[in-house]
């Protein structure tokens, strides 16, 4: 019981996973920028996810920071060796579900912990959780009618798995939560190790 | 447009799933009770799903058995040759999740689309969907609270994929939304077939 979780993600998806596992927390986003160095999509969601947590803890008083978890995420959409994140409008988006119909792509979530126990130590996790998505086949007509429900817009790969998408998603290998934003079990995990308890 | 679909299934987590989707549609649940005679799980969801379906259209008056669609589903949960249903107490629920923990268990939704032309001529489609989902290691106290969520009384395998329940599902092979009751992208590729539109 009792250390305070602070989640460093603006993301609607990502506080409704952890409401859905029963974790209370709070929401505090970075005004910082992250950028990444790594070419490999693995590390880049590691350092975007560790950037997030970090640009949060900066903002937090030194002697407050006890008892604390903060938890840093970033989600791309990878196909072909090609990174997708957010469409920046409709063109891209239709650009992006175009070439994500009918085959598979790959859905990279880091996850940062930012544990600081009763003294004020830190110890930091990070990992990154990979999930393949088969996307069916879709018309244009079917591309423009899914971005007109803008669900693409705020969404890396201008999909959200979660909505009107689950029309065109034939499978998924790996943990689903993953692709909605969080990788949900292993954030449990994660949160027991640091004496968090439901 | 205008097919009049009728989902013949009393679960909420079947009409949240076409809701999300878009489909408008009625709910008839039929009283018959559904019995199985084959010993494969394919083949008894298909069964199942078939006698549901067929129960609700013979309680429908067959001069209004036009431009009409009728679908039954029904899903079991397969652990090691052992068929997994609704548990039915507490104490059955606790013995069905101690036996899916730290292992891998199918997911089976049996699917059947009765669909009616404008002069009333059938057409039969039965489909059965199948998902692995592997299940993080348990601790009876976790299995204890999660009982405790009531999640589990009126699901197949003593768990819904969709709740609590995600903390500890570590990974799933194929339709995620077939583990919820329903495989979305195939009954929307289906219903595209009977002529129904978005």
């Amino acid at each position: 019981m009792g250390k305070r979780i602070i989640l460093g993600s603006a993301s609607p998806r990502r506080r409704e996973l952890l409401r859905q596992i029963g974790v209370e927390f709070e929401v505090m986003v970075s005004k910082g920028e992250e950028k990444y160095k790594s070419a490999v999509p693995e590390e880049i969601v590691k350092e975007l996810a560790l950037e997030k947590a970090e640009n949060v803890s900066e903002e937090i008083e030194k002697c407050t920071k006890k008892d604390l978890v903060i938890i840093g995420a970033d989600t791309i959409v990878v196909l072909g060796g090609e990174i997708l994140g957010k469409p920046v409008d409709e063109a891209d988006a239709f650009r992006m579900l175009k070439s994500l119909q009918g085959r598979v792509h790959r859905v990279y979530t880091g996850v940062a912990l930012l544990d600081f126990d009763a003294k004020g130590r830190k110890q930091t996790t990070v990992h990154a959780e990979k999930t393949d998505v088969y996307v069916h086949e879709m018309g244009q007509e079917e591309i423009r009618r899914y971005i007109a429900t803008k669900e693409s817009m705020d969404k890396a790969g201008a999909y959200g798995v979660q909505g009107k998408f689950a029309s065109y998603i034939d499978r998924i290998e790996g943990d689903y939560y993953n692709v909605v934003g969080l990788p949900i079990a292993y954030v449990y995990r994660q949160l027991k190790q640091t004496g968090w308890e439901q």
